[in-house]
């Protein structure tokens, strides 16, 4: 009789426990509030993700690049490709906090920042290393004949990553390329807004243009003009932060680039959308672009009036 | 003879299954990479994170109060009261959203959010209730009169944030209060910093007074002067970005307010500290004040040269 309770016991007792474990998993989930899961579902994602950095130099000397790339993630979700061109000032580091601080939270997120410099920075490098984002860290120097008030910045920046997308990625990798300017101010629901993009999509941008927002017109699920206050004959009147483009697109077009000779400033995006796509075949995302999810935000240029000429303080320290 | 077999195999079975999801659990956490650790560890905390919310509204008609608690937590970290006032403008919920996006990954966290408004502004209430942090909403309207430049500002919200912790906390309570104004920029590590704040905490700004940074200068673990190029005599030459209470000494202190009459502008942490603390007893934190963890930007006003006078897109669009 005792043997048989005993034996019983030790059945049941692990099935008992097996129960309570998968419940507690489960309870841990479902306590979070409807209204905010799909934040936090977000932060999940993102504790599962793996973060393995390996670091490579190429030949040439004025382009490095040290790539991080996970092992093929068992997730099918498109890998987010956002091209960050940066470049070194008194609110860069901060810019790439509050950025790293958003991105770290999106999932199959892969961020390629190029800087506007010789070689890479230290503290850029240090800033990615530790940042908890799968990255890729290029740098490209803008020829000081291009830095001038009326030319388009970040053309080359953004190229060069173009590049090392087409280098590095093949027709059997999903993914979705976004360029990310380092001071534009983005919610978690644009990058899952845009992963679903199969050729080139489109949506609302914040504070753009001399307006609240500008946003492609959309008519029957296809975009039939532009709501904008600038420059309205654009053939795509879009910011650079109002679409995204499908890597495959990406591969299928190589030549497509950034155009630096005869560009104007604000032209670009139409330049390189006019080589890739038509206005009738973009995907209208973002509840069929009645929902602003990106601000095209510009931050103060520091004063830095009160700087002594030559280092007062005992210890240098990195803003 | 089968009987005994399958005794031992039901009873091993669930034995091994109980290893087999232990490991897995194990395996996700640690398969986080090292340098990215402490970052990828916060997201891991904020999902464990109940966001439970109740709303309250008080009698007074100027200030009302939706109140989010969680049960109380089973872990025993400090929680860290975050008090931001608030202010309706273009860029507001793009503010609203980057300072979430940060937040949003730092446990044990409850926001303060301060109106500048007669009530709760609808824009501000919906986009606290899917931030997916946890928050009191507040709202108090700062009187005209207060409004002129040479004001310093946002003291009465700051203050109506004090009187709810007041009210709403007790002796038992562990906690840290922290002005986080809207615009600055956070590193996850400044909340870990200020965390073991026992009474009052301190440590350098970026991108404050004119310079660099500002900081306070310690030696021997106590401070004993400010690195500052401004107004260099203030007894407390600290941002309000710069220092944290312990939420024992708002309480013991129950008149320490910020002042709105003979008040200067820059002298309002000054004139708060001063009721609560003493400059030798500050606690600095950041490897002795030597590292900058939060930046105090500001973001450009926006150009709305070209906004309609009146509605021309066909639906209504929250930026």
């Amino acid at each position: 009789m005792k043997s048989i309770f005993y034996t019983r016991f030790f059945i049941l007792l692990p099935w008992i426990l097996i129960v309570i474990i998968v419940i507690d998993i489960d309870t841990k989930r479902l306590s979070v509030r409807n209204t905010a899961s799909f934040y936090l579902s977000r932060l999940g994602n993102v504790q599962q993700r793996q973060v393995v950095r390996t670091t490579r130099t190429s030949s040439s000397s004025s382009t490095t690049a040290s790539s991080s790339s996970s092992g093929r993630n068992a997730t099918s979700l498109p890998v987010i490709y956002a091209i960050t061109p940066t470049y070194s000032r008194a609110v860069q580091k901060a810019e790439l906090t509050r950025l790293a601080n958003t991105f770290r939270q999106v999932p199959q997120f892969h961020w390629i920042v190029v800087e506007d410099a010789n070689s890479h920075t230290e503290l850029v490098s240090r800033f990615l290393a530790r940042s908890g984002v799968r990255y890729t860290h290029l740098n490209v120097f803008t020829p000081r004949r291009f830095k001038r008030t009326g030319m388009p910045r970040a053309t080359e920046q953004r190229n060069l990553a173009l590049g090392w997308i087409r280098g590095h990625r093949g027709s059997k990798d999903k993914g979705v390329v976004f360029f990310a300017d380092d001071d534009n101010t983005y919610s978690l629901e644009l990058f899952e807004e845009m992963r679903s993009t199969r050729r080139v999509s489109v949506w609302p941008v914040g504070l753009v243009g001399g307006r609240r927002y500008e946003r492609p017109l959309v008519e029957k699920g296809k975009v039939v003009g532009w709501y904008t206050g600038w420059k309205a004959d654009r053939p795509f009147a879009i910011d650079m932060a109002g679409f995204a483009v499908n890597l495959q697109v990406i591969l299928s077009n190589p030549r497509a680039l950034f155009k630096r000779r005869g560009a104007k400033p604000g032209m670009q995006e139409s330049d390189f959308l006019k080589q890739i796509t038509k206005v009738e075949d973009l995907e209208p995302k973002a509840k069929n672009c009645t929902q602003v999810l990106v601000w095209h935000t510009r931050t103060e240029k520091v004063n830095l009036g009160n700087e002594p000429k030559r280092q007062q303080d005992s210890v240098f320290i990195e803003v």
